[in-house]
């Protein structure tokens, strides 16, 4: 049942668009899903994409365009006229209208605004390009269905009706008082099984969940996920209903910042994709592998400073990647635990606690692997004991210092206000290689002399 | 508005259990969100929550069990009859009672099974048992609203009601034939919108996008997440309608496969949370240390085979954690952006097409920092330029390799159908590791000759 791509299907495409022949365009892209034909356009070059465009209707391609990545709806809307892009902007509901105005330059977002007809779609999108993109506000649609709890159970069905024409799915109805400010709520379901003398006073639910314009789209999705909420309403200051948030958007915001924390994790500081141009990856990997270098220089100059082992202990030195190694890994899984931890608020009890079993883990498991070092060690490499003992304490003590960085620093910049996805991945690597080395050097110097 | 767990609260529900005052218990958790219910018993010691558990009533605490983490409920439940556990199962969804009853030990499974009073939804769960947990199957609940597409739109309304009473949220009317056969679906707003002489016949949409039981996880989420679904029906091998699954059930999914990835690419191999015990974390976190540590035994052994160097060029040791750090975050960052391509599809073009954008985009990549680290070399470490050049020339060579690594070792994982997250995190640093060492060390020999 499922739409598939085929190289077949988007040269008959091409095809079609060369030969002008708008009438088979049109019946073979009609009845097809928006979803899909977004997808026909990511593999048409950018000329054929806006012819496409232009031919179908707006209430087609405005869902199309929501659909495409940023970059290739970018350029195709480069290619339309204010005009052109006010008659798709018509059809959007009013949050993701807004979300593409936003992404205009100003005197083409001025333009277009101007050319919306619907002087209250235009109202409302002005009103929502006000707030912050990461805001429950900037989150928010203004199409809902909304009652008032002076009404009667029939008036209601009526009126709603009306309002539900420009509502996608009715998730919730709301019910508001004379001023506009939110009571409660009712289903649909509520309402078609209510006796139809009642007023909406008598039936409706008075316990609510909302957030305000202000709540940061992290709260709206833990609570939408806590709750279990297809929809949340938003109010303003005055506690009057201004919109509201349904879970599709959620799913997206989810899914965008759980991409964001694993491309920070892994070096990737914007967001690129596998078909992203050479130069924006490079701007998004550089960076890091910048660090990444700098941090290289400091372990020289640690190393540099403790060359006099190398005459009489030189195998200290082949050591050094395994060390580094570990650090850095036993860094990584530390502070993925503790950021997903942050994350999802499992992080409870006190700071004492968790220092204390952090050590506990991390002497345990460096236990472990210093046994299986000495064992490898003296019957794999042929080290002799002491030597092996030495690289063993050292390693011990590199995987509790690690960890310990690991577990802290994210916690420590999540206090301090700043994001702690910062100190995962080559950060957290970097800073615990020349912590790593400095400790194992520092330790083999005492104990063997040099 | 939002409920916040205090530590005055927790001691304040202690001291209710401890002094058995239940109805001052009902008072205060009676009107409170399930989830918050939730979040208080994990707070609360393993008797205390048992006690909570078996005084609220059976229709709230089944929706608190669910709230829980795996550990916590498991716990509750072993101090509970599998008559009071039936008790629970029966106020559940099918799909949510599925998945509890699935975790039971085989004995207390029978005997909760055989204690369920209605015998439908004992049906229900039995047959949902034998689904993959990770398939269409056993991700769908038997609970759904359908109508036949003989009834008029009047006789449909009132057994809607019936039917409706056991949904929590209609999304979609299902229409079937009188053989089951899954035929479209109407919107509640449909219904109520159509004239009422009219038959379902002649209203109901006749496309719908459906799943079939076997259809994987990843698929359903992928179809529902790209045609913004908030509910699919689910059909088996005969086109039957057999359940529905919902968004929320799909959220819960995506977040836990991008928590796995996450955790993947960390280095942590098992599904552990912060407050996880030792053991669990040990379990997770040593056997991916104990491959980075074989890794560092490899690279011991490499450096030995290059020890002849140590004499006259032993400043090259220094290089080593820097040589290993690039190839390892450049290794990072090339599998994650691979990794996510192939999960969102975004990784469209033959191979050698991308080979030829890796290789290019490292070699650019390597150059900038070659460039900088012979400056940093000469100017701030004071090497010798020929010294630095052979640094130089080794990092832009260890910078492709590396990069060829983390591009294609995931492409050929996925094609030889292994997940393809395996290579990222440990695995992939660990080879780059070992790889870019050798290669360093062999231009080196080959330029400095020793």
């Amino acid at each position: 049942m499922q739409f598939q791509i085929s190289r077949e299907f988007i040269e008959k495409i091409e095809a079609l668009v060369e030969s002008k022949n708008n009438k088979e365009l049109l019946v073979q892209l009609e009845d097809m899903h928006h979803a899909d034909i977004a997808e026909i356009l990511e593999e048409l070059d950018l000329n054929d994409a806006t012819y496409v465009i232009k031919l179908l209707e707006s209430d087609k391609t405005a869902e199309v365009l929501l659909e495409l990545d940023d970059e290739d709806r970018e350029k195709i809307l480069d290619n339309l006229s204010a005009k052109e892009i006010a008659g798709e902007i018509e059809e959007m509901d009013t949050d993701d209208a807004a979300d593409i105005v936003g992404e205009l330059s100003p005197e083409i977002k001025e333009l277009v605004i101007a050319n919306i007809e619907d002087e209250q779609h235009a109202d409302d999108i002005v009103d929502l390009l006000r707030y912050d993109e990461n805001s429950a506000g900037g989150l928010m649609a203004k199409e809902l269905v909304k009652v008032n709890e002076n009404w009667s159970v029939t008036g209601c069905m009526s009126e709603m009706r009306d309002q539900a024409e420009n509502v996608t799915r009715v998730h919730s109805i709301y019910v508001v008082d004379n001023r506009n400010k939110l009571k409660g709520r009712l289903s649909l379901k509520d309402l078609i099984t209510a006796p139809s003398t009642s007023q909406i006073s008598d039936v409706y639910i008075d316990k609510v969940d909302y957030v305000t314009v202000d709540t940061k789209g992290e709260e709206v999705a833990r609570i939408m996920q806590k709750y279990d909420l297809e929809a949340i309403p938003v109010v303003n200051e005055m506690g009057k209903l201004v919109g509201r948030i349904t879970v599709d958007d959620i799913l997206d915001f989810i899914k965008d910042e759980a991409e964001k924390d694993y491309q920070m994790a892994a070096g990737i500081s914007e967001d690129v994709e596998a078909d992203s141009s050479i130069w924006q990856l490079t701007r998004a990997r550089l960076p890091w592998l910048v660090l990444a270098l700098l941090g290289g220089f400091i372990s020289v100059n640690v190393l540099e400073t403790f060359d006099g082992a190398m005459e009489k202990h030189g195998a200290l030195f082949f050591f050094v990647p395994l060390i580094a190694a570990m650090a850095g890994n036993v860094g990584v899984q530390s502070s993925a635990i503790v950021l997903q931890g942050l994350a999802n608020g499992s992080l409870r009890g006190s700071l004492i606690n968790r220092l204390f079993k952090e050590v506990l883990l991390s002497l345990f498991n460096g236990f472990v692997l210093a046994v299986l070092l000495v064992l490898g060690g003296v019957f794999l490499l042929n080290l002799d004991f002491d030597f092996g003992l030495t690289v063993a304490i050292s390693l011990i003590s590199v995987i509790v210092t690690a960890s310990l960085i690991g577990t802290f620093v994210p916690i420590i910049l999540d206090r301090q206000g700043i994001d702690p996805a910062m100190a995962t991945g080559p950060f957290i690597t970097t800073s615990n290689d020349i912590c790593g080395i400095l400790i194992y050097f520092s330790i083999a110097k005492i104990i063997l002399g040099f």
